[in-house]
């Protein structure tokens, strides 16, 4: 069965891809309003790497990953491929030599809801990879998915030319159309954090830094002693 | 709804949590019985790192941590944080802030049965934890649990002032008023291994170095040669 | 109960063993026509390093790891032990006396559908490990599995005398039989592998390089521009 | 944080609705080109009952079912709820009072992928319900998701009044443009299997009836007698 | 190593065990402040049951079931039995054989996180289990663990005596100290939902019952028709 | 890629597979020794079937049903088909027409460490089913496995011929040679069970009636009162 490839869909521009790299998936999703995350389990196979690119997307049909191939052709500097198995798959789809061949079109990594191989060479050629799993199960030829389509990937639908951010707490998607909006309110939250962290490591607490005091009390929380506790308790 | 803040709980001597830290979970859990290990499945998001300390317990709501930020006014010099949901939950209740903050009070580590995020801050800190989950998911505020009750996590109870032992295998909990005679048991436990370990360079192997010959041999385990072996079982 | 020790099993000759680390765990397994993979789940405890060793196989009882020190006696230079629990487990049966009384011999690995601990150790001695979970929680003595009958793990017959290849993508066994065969095998992909890769890098896609454009044409596949797929999608 | 409801979503005609339900689950995916079935593990809390309806979107934000209130005001005669946490939560989002809402509103059923409560009343009321957990805990109320706007749930995008088709197979989803081509490749799908079973009860075989003898042979498959089989196997 | 047995435990009257079960776990978990229930996961044999007792609390260790039989000796009457292994396991602790000794001392079900077997006899019988697992897989005899000590159990806390209370949706625990009062909670609250069910049969939906439209409204919920809604989505 | 399909092979006689049938799993499985148990997780799709069968042994390519179709011609009355797919996958292999022509031809049932679908079909048919996943994903054809060779299914290693016995509780594998004796050894088990039946139901426990009140004493175990319990707990 063959899919749709979709052409000439509208990308973020990088500039704004290349700002929002500057923070971090957990800013960025709170600056969203805690949307666009992708469920964990997704995790990097390397360590310390952040990335952001224009996803490309990909479907793939269980244990063929010609779509891959496919998708690579309408690849282009700076984007970021985002694949998901149109069934649950834990086989190897994606390898060192379509990573060296994505390298060479200015690719930045990859985003997979399925299982890669050749998790060493992708580590020393520093191609970014975030997947479900590691498996050295190659795939067959044959069946198409579909490229460049909304696809629904760990909960989350992500759309040809959204911005992608993945780091070491996982993968983020933003909008098109919010990506520079999100850049805005990413930098507020950070210049916020950054002046709570400065109190933080004076010795303040949380309890004041974030004014949370009334919040406690009104929650009806109760302050007990030890040894009254305990008599409750054991009672 | 709010929880219970215990105040002025005992505490294990930090001379004792000290010293335990001079043995490895695996060793401790056998020391004490085979007991306090938590299950598997809670793993350092370090490599290399051994910690101790006296357990300040936190339950917190499913997506809410608002309890972390109560707790740590509760914690001191030696502490670490033993965190458990009241319901499964992977997203992140933790990050380098609350990190920063416990780092400034003496607070040595964070045990938690849900996910983190920020890791790759958190390693550059040098902040110990062991978690569930990395998720870059926030959760929000206003639902407490409780401060210094006893809790289960992962399989076991955790009862404030425990001493608290993690490490690359997993966690241990020694309860406060077995610590000195479980490191006891765990240095003489080591003296035996030592000696072992010298031995099996040498080419020994345990069933004599342990003296498991009887067993073996009052098992009924049967030795039969390869020709013999693949008569019968083509049979 | 007592199980059965086969002795005198023959093994894969150690210099084709040495010749099969030459090739990764998905070459492998593709140049042996896509077999003989065990199931993904069971990981390294360490990074980067890749070994091949005969099995010597062994099935352990749950929570009980005496037939372990029964196999120790049964190994000798380029062996790796594989073990299968006989029930689901995932505690800590081997640690790194274990792995000093297997180094001494000249045993290059463990696999282990189950636990493992001191993996701190392990990874400072150099031991490597394939495992599906790491846990502190040890074993007790007196219930015998067998040793060197064949054995299922993860999805594979491992038959003693097998040849084992492990990397950072798994775990792979090639039958005594049939390693010669599967090595040139091996070394054909690989030397076609690399004028692949040469291709990919200065630019030429999957697409032209395997000559995969009849088959996406025949796949029906559709090409439709950003502008018309938008107007069937909203349709 | 609010999210948005769409009203005056377009639905799919209930008379197609009603046509689909006369096919299977596994059916319909196959007529459509084995697409859009969800993830397996949403499963039924009752057994033999088949429904169809047209799909009310709604996202819940972890652990509050404030969204859920919010969606019933949209539905309608022949509706069919499906819920998407934004984040994994196995919390009991739905329970009997939800169920006894929707019912006066003629709405069908529920497809969850987070958990469900007061499963002995729902299967007395005969309020059919697929989700991913049983699950008594109950949720809290205040952060909103959104309402009849494309969510992507179990590993496939559900926009609003696409049909939903749900057996104890699991729950496809038919794109509202497609249902009626569906519903004819369906039914010729049937027919072309009920001649099908009709040979096999007779005692014909697949590879008569489905004329696979030449891809078998083509195949490359080997039949081999089982001396010589044991013969190579354990040489 | 031998646990501890620990007798003349305190219980919570029968009177107050028979009046809970009036009520179903869901409710009674809202009643208490949503706190004491398992995590899901540990699910019903059976169905449509619902029972209530008082705990006998019991810990084993893995594959062992040797303190089970210990614990029948401590049952009375009205009890159920709560069964916790120190680590994760799947084995089948518990058969019709251990359910015929229990029913013959009046103990009321068992909830135990591993697994049990004998399911059919057991279903026969009507012996009333939840459990994690399902599995023929027998346990040894020799290691003790702890009867009538507080144990850990999928993320709670039980204490000899306490209340169990077990239904499809799964089991909660109320401390024996609170039934009373809990029981009252249960009993307003079922009030109140009656109430509010007979409304949404007639047709009023939650945001009315509830009176949660200020609540909608001040969350900063969105309603846009659906032409509106296309063209945001899809410019 | 072609895979081998076995002729001729030999089978347990059917006198002593029917006799199989009169004993449960958990039964059959102590018998034999504790072993043959295939791991928890493949359960039925109906309740209170046992079932007994001569395997037929099948591995499946992930995602591809062909090698069931060449199967079916291999199998003959009293025959139970086991399948193993060569990697996880939890697609739908095998629906009601298989099963329609397995049935004719006098096949028992299936166990399948994948998927099946028609699940509502299946059991209105009776025709027993043991799998791990229901799932409607349908498979593709053209990659064979192998027919009637030792396959590694769930930690087992079933080869053609084994008895095969299912039921609640799950599936055990007899090897061909140890039938007569294992049926002899269950039987001795299930009279001695009887007894110990009768007097569990007169109220005797299992101490006296195992004689187990010397092992517990050895075993260290301590019974202490609650107040002293207490007290030692909270110091």
């Amino acid at each position: 069965m063959g899919g749709v490839v979709v052409t000439g869909t509208p990308r973020t521009p990088l500039s704004l891809i290349d700002i929002l790299a500057e923070y971090g998936v957990a800013t960025v999703h709170e600056a969203q309003g805690r949307t666009g995350l992708l469920a964990s389990g997704i995790t990097p196979i390397q360590r310390g790497t952040r990335v952001s690119g224009t996803a490309v997307t990909v479907t793939v049909a269980p244990g063929d990953n010609t779509t891959i191939a496919v998708a690579v052709e309408q690849c282009q500097e700076g984007d970021l491929l985002v694949v998901a198995p149109t069934a649950p798959c834990d086989m190897g789809y994606f390898g060192d030599l379509l990573a060296a061949s994505l390298k060479a079109r200015g690719v930045r990594g990859l985003v997979i809801d399925a299982g890669v191989r050749d998790v060493a060479d992708l580590r020393k050629m520093g191609f970014p990879v975030w997947s479900r799993h590691v498996s050295a199960e190659g795939t067959t030829k044959g069946n198409l998915g579909d490229v460049n389509v909304p696809i629904s990937i760990a909960g989350q639908i992500v759309r040809p030319g959204d911005a992608v951010l993945a780091d070491d707490d996982g993968v983020v998607i933003v909008s098109r159309a919010t990506v520079a909006e999100v850049v805005v309110a990413a930098q507020r939250r950070e210049e916020k954090e950054a002046l709570s962290r400065g109190r933080y490591l004076t010795g303040e607490i949380a309890l004041d830094v974030n004014n949370m005091r009334p919040l406690i009390e009104s929650s009806g929380v109760r302050y007990v002693d030890y040894q009254t506790w305990k008599e409750e308790w054991t009672s």
